[in-house]
């Protein structure tokens, strides 16, 4: 148990084992307390067999539960990356799997017809998925989880992993009195100082600033994390140094796909009121003609009165997702797709068509501008 | 044959066949002649078992050689792209393949410490390296190719292959009066209109605008070419389109090798009278722990006075090193390394370490800011 005194400079530890109090003063103090998964409020949910996917000890934990218990039937519950990536680790590992996610689509980072995409590799990669269907509590016999229930059925499981999201670790802070922001992340500014003198924060534990929307917004990912926590070191060894916002680019494989995001999707757009363009493409990452040339979807969303890059995503090829940098870049930027179509990419036919697959997209939505 | 007649609005061409003459009336006329490859005049070169690497009938007949012929030995003159690549087939083909190449070091679009890694790949894979070497004859016996001779020694060869670079095919142009420029390359502006009313030109013929320098080059790559050929026709189609200019990026593959490079190299940066700031770093493309995690290094250069990203290259595995559109994009965004160390690029193990190897090289460079 910790708390913070920021009057005085100081916080209060607790040790556990013990109960000893311990004071520390502090000159500046940094809070970096991350973020915790969501834990849903829901009967059974403390039947053995169930897991959160958060730290490197549960991962361990699970991997034993696998090589020990012989889990035959898996249930992942919530399909963002962290759901995703476990569907792949246990299809791996031999098991059933099957996902049960809220939404009408997987991966809610995407927009629907990105997201549907995903879903349907899922599918082909042999998970059963059960979209809109909400998780309603677990099923369990001697304490061990038997099956999985939501609004909709009831799926035996003798493994069940929960991927619902995380939200800030920040009750230290809050209890502290320092300032929250979007869902209750610590609010930093720039250099990633607090609204207590002294107090600084960096991570999964405080809100974010979003590059394209310039408004906060909150994002759990280890990029970010680590970028703000070089911020806010330089800045509390006495240099100086700020930390913009994010864009909440993002990568992941799920068995033989590759999943990219970067900047705003359809509904924040429409939630800022903005109009926008979008198109989505398919195209070979490689040339048509080389060996393994597989395919990858583009989307990209632009602002309709100005051109202004707003977005983009990628579903395909594992081995041609990871130029949503390229986007990310542009958006940083500030570029419009009446720029980027200038874009100076590399081609050789190991690695692209002649015309990148992104330059394919921005093409396309050109002729609507 | 073919000639123009710009003030009477009229093409004049000679069949080659029957000698005919037909004359052709333009409204609009589009020179894309390309380019041709560099043939050196040199004792030998009339012998059979030379060939360059220009044409897609010109890459029939080398396979047709090497099936019917079976050389065993292969010298390639000129480390560039085509080169390389040649190098890397006939390898492929089980041939003994020598490289003979004047400068100190292959891939002399790249700096001399980036050109030696992809000279020691080469010598990995089985390339014999001759540099400082300048090409000084053929050898033959009954017309048939027998030794390749530079300043320093006779190598013996069944097959040599040409890539020694190449030059606009601007001579039509020239003769009907139109202003050439850098290396002969036609002069166009934006538009790609030459010097001339109602005449236009795109691709290998043409001369470039590099965005960095901001003056004329001569660059002969397909993404240039297509580019152009694209604004050109919006333009003759009564459309209005511009082609900034590029930044030279190309990617190739070498054997296991990926190289890639954009905008200027440490040559261009001297002779442009600029001081600038440069590093290299290796690093894993994937996450160190992840399989298959192969080594990258990646070199930027960055103007002294200002920080404004200048150029960088990239060699190592090749599925990392098409992350050099990063760095193009950055170019054409005019990016100081400032403000490239808050680009947001995705991570996920099997892409890319948390800091990608972009941002690790310029986290390294900020340090001389």
């Amino acid at each position: 148990m910790v708390s913070i005194d920021p009057g005085a400079g100081r916080i209060e530890v607790v040790r556990r084992k013990d109960g000893q109090h311990r004071q520390e003063a502090f000159d500046s103090l940094m809070i970096a307390t991350g973020a915790k998964p969501v834990v849903p409020d829901v009967p059974g949910i403390e039947a053995e067999g169930i897991f959160g996917a958060d730290t490197l000890p549960v991962a361990e934990k699970i991997r034993r539960f696998v090589d020990t218990e012989h889990p035959r039937r898996a249930v992942i519950v919530g399909g963002g990356y962290i759901g995703l990536e476990m569907a792949e680790a246990l299809l791996e590992c031999g098991l059933e799997v099957s996902l049960v996610e809220q939404a009408a689509q997987v991966m809610n980072t995407l927009d629907p017809d990105m997201g549907n995409r995903v879903g349907e590799a899922l599918e082909t990669a042999g998970v059963r998925l059960y979209l809109e269907e909400s998780l309603a509590g677990f099923e369990m016999r001697n304490r061990r989880l038997e099956a999985v229930t939501t609004g909709r059925r009831e799926l035996p499981a003798d493994l069940a992993i929960l991927g619902i999201g995380v939200r800030p670790n920040s009750s230290l802070a809050q209890e502290a009195g320092i300032p929250l922001g979007v869902k209750k992340g610590i609010r930093v500014n720039q250099r990633l100082q607090t609204g207590v003198a002294g107090i600084w924060a960096a991570g999964d534990c405080v809100e974010s600033f979003h590059l394209v929307s310039r408004k906060p917004f909150y994002v759990a990912l280890g990029t970010v994390a680590n970028r703000q926590g070089r911020v806010a070191g330089i800045n509390i060894g006495g240099g100086y140094a700020t930390y913009p916002g994010a864009l909440g680019t993002a990568v992941c494989k799920v068995c033989d796909v590759g999943v990219a995001r970067t900047g705003l999707q359809q509904k924040e757009i429409e939630a800022l009121g903005l109009e926008y363009e979008s198109v989505t493409i398919v195209s070979s990452h490689r040339t048509g003609y080389y060996p393994n040339a597989g395919r990858i979807a583009v989307k990209i969303l632009a602002e309709k009165s100005s051109g202004r890059l707003l977005g983009g995503q990628m579903v395909g090829d594992i081995d041609g997702v990871k130029r949503i940098d390229v986007l990310a870049t542009a958006l940083q930027a500030g570029f419009r797709v009446q720029e980027m179509i200038h874009l100076d990419l590399s081609y050789a036919p190991p690695f692209s068509p002649v015309w990148d697959p992104v330059l394919v997209a921005v093409r396309k939505i050109l002729k609507k501008f």
